[in-house]
């Protein structure tokens, strides 16, 4: 059966097969590529050892401020396997019902949340009650309120939480808003994103409301509403969406199929999107402007971004997503350093919000103001 | 000043420029493109010597089929020109007054009425009275109302009406309807039509809400419209619109700038679609299904489009659309011929009939069901 992951590592060259160099300098272009790090390493416990969290794990293994050094999991044999593979010491192995007791460990950094959607919640809450930042995959929560209940727990227990925005470090995504910035492109018109692949195994978590918190828009629609951000450089300012379901048994009551977005910003620009678990051949951004265009396709899986503005092909090096990001986090996280575009808990709270808001507007066909 | 006709000539090589050889033969490949014709030829007359009836004069000139005999026109000097540069006699020019006169021409068998949209209801039913085929530009009419009762009078005459929908010759476009039909996509679930340009003279007639119609819905937006029936089969029952207007002076009420839509067709299929007068860089349709898609880019230009599929790139010929477009139309007047899309009066009383659920729509922001 195909699962998400399967289906973006086939939309492009799996970037872990090519043993790609990852780029370990800023992405703002004022470190070096080739710099001697000196500084302290991110020592990370992997929550969640599925198939994501095992390409975090393997894109790991490349990171220079960055290392993966414990588990959480409900799976013994799980643990096994990856205390072998990746010399990872008995005492830095927990399950879910003891990984509070990470707190008195002070061999881990840092705990990266990588399971289904409606935990991290709950989870999230705990890895920082235990003193130790949170790192979350995206979707942080399963609504805004949950999220900002998060990013208030982090802060009370003074750690970090960062959230798994893997594109925020893409190198072709940021020369677009490089050149977004620059006004290359003149004045923001228009974003489109269309994401979506065609969801396999029915009895899988995201089709589960209660673990999944949704559909399409919390696993795949994620990117284009965040990419819409990013993109226009704007947060919208209303919302109008069109839920249409062709598959009532493989998407039960609260899981969309597939949900058409529209969203407004305040400076006059519109962004119109789609997220579905019904098509592939999307993965695509288009970014207008008065003066140019931005396209990326594929624009947000793991294989190697492609795109083309109108001033020529997009020729920025190819990365292994989930190494540069890791290594980033550890500066995010030591240095205090500040990505171009953030990731962090309030990042993720705003995308909530969207998303609370599409599902509003779906539901009552009417356009719904945001405010982020 | 930037015209729309402007426009469309830049976004592609000039196709006139390049003295391309129409294709004269039937697009459903029944016909040869050798064939010598002795049928009758059909003999037009031109209304409205504007910038698009000049280009529809000039394709003319390389019709097989098809003869520019006569013009009707209110600007003297106009006409005197075009009698010199196409031969055209005394007899079979005409003002907008006296053009009811050209009943009693037995030289002309049809008017092609190249004049502003607001202007085509009266004016084809004028020429139907007159007892001579109507061919008229789209939007056929500003409304379904109008457009309804363009369709009775013709009936009536017993004359027929054709509207210059050149896209449905056009052999790129013509090979993704037959991949469609194949079944070479799969079931069809998703097109995207994005159709725009920036307008420039603010004085001209598209942007007088009296003459035009409307805004940018009705002079690019219908390509959208039209393209989303032909391209996925299938009607539109459901519309959803959001309208952006940011230059209140250059788009007076009435006149759209800029007009998401959206569409919802009976397999479960949707549409997602933008037209606007303020930007470039679109005239792109998108096609997607199970099994495969379709890219046209551009789509609906006068220059070549271009496009590829999951199979590969298209590589039918380039055409002058208006050449082959007459030559068509004379075979459907004459032959009683069925081209692959119907381009005839109740095809555009669809378009129109969506045109108008665009508009309450985004006037609404409601949900419209369509029935066509």
């Amino acid at each position: 059966m195909n699962s998400r992951r399967d289906f973006l590592q086939k939309i492009g060259l799996s970037a872990l097969a090519l043993h790609l160099a990852p780029i370990s300098g800023w992405a703002n272009g004022t470190d070096h590529h080739n710099e001697i790090y000196d500084g302290p390493v991110l020592r990370v416990a992997i929550m969640g050892l599925g198939s994501y969290g095992t390409r975090v794990a393997e894109a790991m293994q490349t990171c220079t401020k960055a290392k993966l050094v414990g588990v959480i999991s409900g799976t013994p044999s799980k643990v096994k396997e990856w205390q072998s593979k990746y010399k990872i010491p008995e005492k830095n192995c927990y399950n879910y019902e003891n990984f509070d007791n990470i707190k008195s460990n002070p061999d881990i950094d840092a705990v990266y949340v990588i399971t289904p959607n409606g935990l991290h919640h709950d989870q999230v809450i705990r890895v920082a009650k235990a003193g130790k930042h949170a790192i979350c995959e995206k979707p942080m929560a399963v609504n805004a309120r949950e999220g900002q209940e998060m990013v208030d727990a982090c802060k009370k227990a003074n750690v970090k939480l960062l959230v798994g925005y893997r594109m925020h470090f893409e190198p072709k995504t940021l020369e677009v808003i490089r050149m977004r910035k620059a006004g290359e492109f003149g004045k923001i018109l228009f974003f489109q994103g269309l994401c979506g692949f065609t969801i396999g195994d029915p009895t899988q978590w995201r089709l589960n409301k209660q673990l999944s918190g949704g559909g399409s828009i919390m696993d795949i629609g994620i990117y284009a509403i965040n990419g819409s951000r990013y993109m226009t450089g704007e947060d919208p300012v209303w919302v109008t969406a069109q839920e249409t379901k062709t598959d009532n048994v493989k998407f039960k009551e609260g899981v969309d199929e597939t949900i058409q977005f529209q969203l407004g910003f305040p400076s006059g620009a519109v962004a119109s999107c789609l997220s579905t678990y019904t098509m592939n051949n999307l993965d695509r951004f288009f970014l207008n402007g008065e003066k140019g265009f931005a396209e990326l396709l594929p624009s947000t899986g793991y294989g190697p971004i492609m795109g083309h503005t109108h001033k020529g092909e997009l020729t920025q090096p190819v990365t292994v997503h989930q190494t540069v990001q890791m290594d980033q986090m550890a500066g995010i996280i030591f240095q205090n350093k500040q990505p171009v575009v953030p990731i962090d808990g309030e990042e993720a709270v705003k995308d909530l919000k969207i998303i609370d808001a599409i599902y509003l507007a779906a539901k009552t066909g009417t356009k719904v103001s945001i405010k982020l």
